[in-house]
């Protein structure tokens, strides 16, 4: 066992049951996977709002972004024994070789004077918008850049699953910067600061007929366009991360190194956090890898839930030594975590 | 029967056997899918030639770079009775779950005083370098930007199926410029000229969990970063191209629009030839579609060969009215046709 976690004894923080819905006739199914950023002496939490209708017997639907629809949002029913419908998960499910997911999500502000007990907005900080976002936004990451905050998260739509950007200096007004890294794509993490004259992100290119879903870094002039793409980590045949990787928030800046902290997914599915370590002036060159997690699901709420065996972050907050990561567990319910910086570094292997 | 295409009499007009070898012990099976251009007063074409061993009886391998084996080609074999081999089709194969290629593409020039009769050089002009391009390069574009000539490229390595740059102004010296559009991605064919400040591209994600191989339109302040990727065009249920869609060379400026010529193919893998216009001022508009190929896979030469039944084009010269497509026939051999850019505007459904 090699867990370096220790959780906040008040996990659950945050469960479907202390959100509100954002529309009438939804409930919230999970709330999940938070980006996480200290604002005026608080902690912010940008939250994942998963709903769906209430579930008919018989049907399975989809709950569709769609301006036209009284209160902005469509839902798609089949039958469950249509011939033409399969099911796949809990998430997702394919009608006519189309995918659907079961769950709409938005983003959600939840702010706290602890970090640990949070107060949830009454309304969505963000919706999806427009054509390429459809089927909502995932998963947030927040970095803070020169005194902007600066959001990536995952757009879905019939088009594809990508990689959205939104800035914001309040947490009130929030500004669009469109689709930043183009499908099949997600899991996006910015470094916080320049290096050598650019802006870096890691992202997730997801399975094609080559490769796999490995992480990938890119670089750029302005963090809205990005080039200079490159693969640095992938799967690792046998280990806990042989099915599928991708990168949790910003790197965090050492003397060692750039450590970022990342998901590894074996083929069970099951979900572990692990850690990476990039070299400071090239981050593309990897100076270490956890070969055992650094955290896995062990509690009764990361093992069952929505999707069970899932720990999974996209958000943590730095102060000095302390890492608290928030992280979705079980895809259900948000948690928190505390791990020393010092202590994630000794257990690399050089 | 819609074929709007006048074919060169000559056709085919380069087959394997007019490309010398580029390595000892490699034999050329497919030459295909060029680049085109105008340089000093010649046609240039930038073609993709396919490599591999003489086929050994109970063996299938793959050739790949690899910069510590004698003569840069390492050859892997695998047998063909082995249970973990499983073959797709004649260009690709599987072996414990990686996909590997039965050919190694380079990019090599040929040049023609009359857009005819070319003299392919001995020597490739670009071959793959480096971790991300191990499989090789294929179909690439050529864009004339600002008396620069950009090319756009398919890399492929273990990591993927990505898009590459590289510039040049005199065909000698070539300016690699890095992944641009991460994978899984390719046919990307650059706007030769910005629009309201912006350079702009198409590119073909490929299919995901949701959406699939659609073309999509990104712009860039530099070329080599790019962001605000949106969708244009999808396949379309039931039609030519039902199964997948992708840019051809860089779309033509006409009065009444950015005139894009693009590949479909149907579920079958025949691929056809059809066109889009984009709205001059934002090429996300599409304010026409072939409802029919402009051009369909007929003749012997383009039924019959490594991969049947395929007109494919990433290179075309204009002149006036008269657009000269260069294009891949059954992935084996490259031939010429002539439209009047005229006659394809006026079968365009608006």
């Amino acid at each position: 066992m090699t867990d370096l976690a220790e959780r906040f004894p008040e996990n659950p923080l945050l469960r479907p049951e202390d959100v509100r819905p954002s529309i009438e006739g939804l409930r919230v199914e999970c709330v999940l996977n938070p980006g996480a950023f200290r604002h005026q002496e608080r902690t912010g939490l940008l939250l994942r709002v998963a709903e769906r209708p209430a579930p008919r017997d018989g049907f399975v639907s989809t709950p569709v972004l769609d301006p036209c629809a009284e209160n902005g949002v469509r839902v798609l029913e089949f039958r469950t024994d249509d011939p033409d419908l399969s099911r796949l998960d809990p998430r997702v499910f394919q009608y006519r070789g189309k995918t659907y997911l079961t769950t709409l999500s938005h983003l959600r502000l939840a702010w706290s004077a602890d970090g640990v007990r949070f107060i949830v907005d009454e309304e969505p900080a963000l919706i999806g918008e427009g054509r390429m976002e459809t089927f909502g936004l995932e998963d947030c990451r927040v970095a803070r850049i020169d005194g902007t905050y600066c959001l990536t998260f995952t757009v879905v739509s019939e088009f594809g699953i990508a990689v959205g950007m939104a800035t914001t200096s309040d947490w009130k007004a929030f500004q669009r910067r469109g689709v930043i890294v183009p499908p099949e794509n997600k899991d996006c993490a910015l470094f916080e600061e320049k290096i050598r004259g650019n802006f870096y992100c890691l992202h997730r290119p997801s399975a094609g007929a080559i490769g796999g879903p490995y992480i990938w870094l890119a670089h750029s002039p302005d963090l809205i366009h990005w080039g200079g793409h490159r693969a640095v980590a992938a799967t690792r045949r046998g280990k806990w991360d042989s099915n599928r990787v991708g990168a949790g928030a910003s790197p965090i800046r050492t003397d060692e190194g750039w450590l970022a902290i990342y998901h590894g997914a074996d083929n069970a599915g099951r979900y572990c956090l692990g850690a990476l370590l990039l070299a400071l002036e090239d981050p593309s060159r990897v100076l270490a890898r956890s070969e055992e997690p650094i955290m896995e699901p062990v509690e009764e709420y990361e093992r069952r839930g929505f999707v069970g065996d899932v720990v999974f972050t996209n958000g943590h907050i730095v102060d000095g030594d302390q890492l608290t990561i928030y992280y979705g567990a079980s895809d259900t319910a948000i948690c928190g975590a505390r791990f020393s910086i010092r202590g994630i570094l000794d257990a690399l292997s050089h």
